[in-house]
This record gives structure tokens, sequence and C-alpha cells, in this order.
């Protein structure tokens, strides 16, 4: 089984990478691997490099680093905000898997759950983008109120919500109708759904536009990995190949 | 909160129906209800009925139909075929959501899991009919071997098939350039990908068709689900309201 670590320091030739007490035990211990042995890194930043285990000591793990595999490109540019649930954490892994920039948990006005745990919610999606083959890691923010969330909204960034009462376009006809050089983000939120006074302020902004996952009542982790999805495909990097 | 039921019996006007033990003990014991109270019904082929609970014995529930509340439609024809894997549930779950017709679990050379509990399966699918609001519960079929899969697929149905090698067409591409009329269905490998034996045997099929979900590497309950999104955006019943 191929091994590939999200790591923090920069990658160039001939500069080794001393490995975290973490992935030094996972290596060793977890995955039994040893000096001499291949893994791939990345940090975001400087693309993806083999690199060849070293154990200068015990419980000690060096990254020597052999060549550059892929060079760092630009992903596309989808953030998620979410009112956080019970299964945030397959909410989180999944729209990481599916590319998205940004997570931002959002405290809705019914919202049950009182507390995001965001060490835990970075820890999905970097075990995410490592198995994924992504170049980056998305950016996972601390979870504030729904007013503060859409106050520091940039106002160049199309904000699809998703509305259950029905008053949203369809996902298709909205994404295909947009300009693809404007960035987007979408917006979930809760079990119980937007409360009106909610839903009547996403409508007085500008950049805000409602959009509907047709009739059935999806989940709220469901309608945010069904929403990238779609985004992906119509007008991420899902429309032009390398493709699998 | 809500409660709306999957029930095996007939649904009419005037025509009371007898709930099954493990309903009655759910309603009674686990969310309290009592004679009275108001549930949602369906069967898949009737619409949807509210109906009062009665209680005409301990531990016994009667559900007297008040009225029907939707009529049965025609729900869109779209087929799941998917190795098992870990998390079979989860998708499971999110594919009956997203209103597919029928899960096929298969079993293809590399697939690590040897076994595929149907039943829980099948209760898995019939709790999210329940909860998302559909008319119907998806059909889960028995698992088979990827042979028997494609020896029984009806030639009449599009076989959309994940090719992680990179050989497909992008999916929104591959989707839109369809026939709306032609019942589809995706098949999804597991985590070590298809055999090329497999790819090849697919790729003789007049009726499969390789598509692609990006540059990414999909966990296989991902691609599953990602897959059965575009479709129902593009040409699933997402396309037109109402919609939530």
């Amino acid at each position: 089984m191929r091994i590939r670590l999200y790591v923090d320091a920069p990658l160039a030739a001939g500069t080794p990478v001393d490995a975290s007490d973490e992935h030094a035990h996972y290596l060793l211990n977890v995955m039994r691997r040893g000096a001499g042995d291949e893994v791939l890194l990345f940090n975001g930043r400087d693309g993806e490099w083999q690199a060849r285990i070293q154990v200068p000591a015990k419980k000690r793990v060096r990254f020597d680093l052999a060549r550059q595999t892929r060079v760092q490109k630009n992903e596309p540019d989808v953030w998620v905000a979410f009112a956080p649930v019970k299964r945030i954490e397959v909410l989180a892994e999944k729209v990481s898997e599916l590319g998205v920039a940004a997570l931002l948990p959002v405290f809705t006005r019914r919202t049950d759950i009182t507390r995001v745990n965001t060490a835990r919610l970075r820890a999905n999606a970097v075990e995410a983008a490592e198995q994924c083959d992504r170049l980056t890691v998305p950016a996972v923010h601390d979870a504030v109120k729904f007013d503060a969330l859409i106050a520091a909204w940039p106002n160049t960034r199309t904000l699809y919500f998703l509305d259950e009462t029905g008053g949203g376009a369809p996902i298709a006809e909205a994404i295909k109708a947009a300009d693809p050089k404007v960035p987007v983000g979408f917006l979930t939120g809760p079990e119980g759904g937007f409360e009106q006074t909610e839903l009547d302020a996403l409508r007085q902004l500008p950049f805000a536009k409602p959009v509907g996952l047709g009739p059935r009542l999806l989940r709220a982790e469901t309608a945010a990995i069904a929403a990238v999805a779609c985004w992906q495909a119509l007008q991420g990097d899902w429309v032009s190949a390398p493709h699998r």
C-alpha cells in the first residue's frame, strides 16, 4: 500500500525533512516501514515529492527527497459552509475528497450542536487529502455564528444556499448560468432547516442565490456532498481530463 | 417530530392497517406516541397517507387512514451497482436519499469483502426513504459476482462505469450527451479499482460507457454518491421543480 503524507516543511531537492513524532510512529509502528522505504509527501505549496525513509535514531524518521512527482497547481476554488451535523466527519471527509478549498462550520439558529472540534475536522480533511491525491489540504475555519458568516463573506464570491423551502433554482441550472471565473461557496442548513429570518437575510445579499436539490429531503451532509459534486462536474475540475 | 413509515399493506380510504410488531414498539416505546397521534404511511404503490394511531390492545397498533397526502408517481430510474466497501451503509443510505431505484452489490475480483448483509442494507434503504420523503423504497438486490452482474444487465439500460484508470469521459459530458429516455445505472469498483480484465469486459458491452469524476482518487462510496448526484442534477428529477 502506497503511503502519502501531508507535511508542513518546505519540500525541495537536497533538503531532508524531519518527520513529526506522529508520522514516525505511524510509519515505523503502524505501517511497519523502515529505512529505504518510499513515501509521497506534499505540503500544499511545493507539489508532490517521492521521498525515502531514513531512521537516524530509534523512533526518529527523516525523509530524503528523491524527486518531484507532481508540480503544484491551482485547485478549484469552492467553499462549503455548513451547519454542524451529527455526521460532521462524513461531511468533512467527503467534501475534502471532492476537492473543496475551505470548510466553514456555521451555527445557524436551529443548529443543535453547540461545539465543533476543529482539530478533529482538520485531521479528517488532511487524511482525505492524503488518500485522494490532492496537492492541498482544505482550510478548516473555526465555527462562527450565521450572522458572522454572512457579514464576513466576500462579496466577490457567489454564495449558493441550499433552500429547503423550495425557493431555489435547480442546481445544474444555477451553476450552468454562472460565470466560471467567479469563485463560489455552498451553504447548507441544519436538519431543521434555516429559520425564515435567515432565509430573508440571505435573500438580501446580492451575491447569494438559492438553489435546490430536487424533491427529496436530503440529510444536511448529503446535501453538502451532492452540491459540491454537481459543481465540480459542471464548473470545477471534473470538466476536463485527466479523469478517474 | 414527524413520523413517516414504510409499510407493506395496501393503503386505501376506509381500510385500517395493522402495524407490525416492530412499528408498534417503535411508535409506543421509542417515540412515545399513543392513540390519536398522526403518522404518514407509504408502501411504494399507493402514494402517501396520513393515518391516526389506534391502540386496540396492549402493544398493538392499528393505523386508521385519514386522507391521501400525495399520489403515487414515477420516480427516476437510476440504479447503482457497487463493489461492497467498509462503509457500505453510508453508501446505501446516501444513494437511497438521492433517489436511486435499485442497489446492486457486486463482487469484483479485487473486492475484499466477501459477504453482504442484504437485510441490513434494505433497512438502511427503508430508513432513508422514510426520512427523505420518497414514495418508494429502492430495491436492494442480493450480491452477485461481476460476471453475473454484467451477464444479467439489461441491454436497454446504459451502464456508466467509474473508470479510475482515466479512460472515461467527464461525467457531465457523458450524461448531457445521453438520451434522457434511456434508463441508466452506475457501477463503482472496490478501493483497489477494477481489474484490467473487468475493464476490458465492460468496454466490450455496447451499453457500457466509462465515465470519470475528475483528477482525485475518490473512495468507492464517495464516487457512487457523487455520480448519482450528478445524474439527478442533469437528467433526473432535480431538473425541474419542486425543489428543496
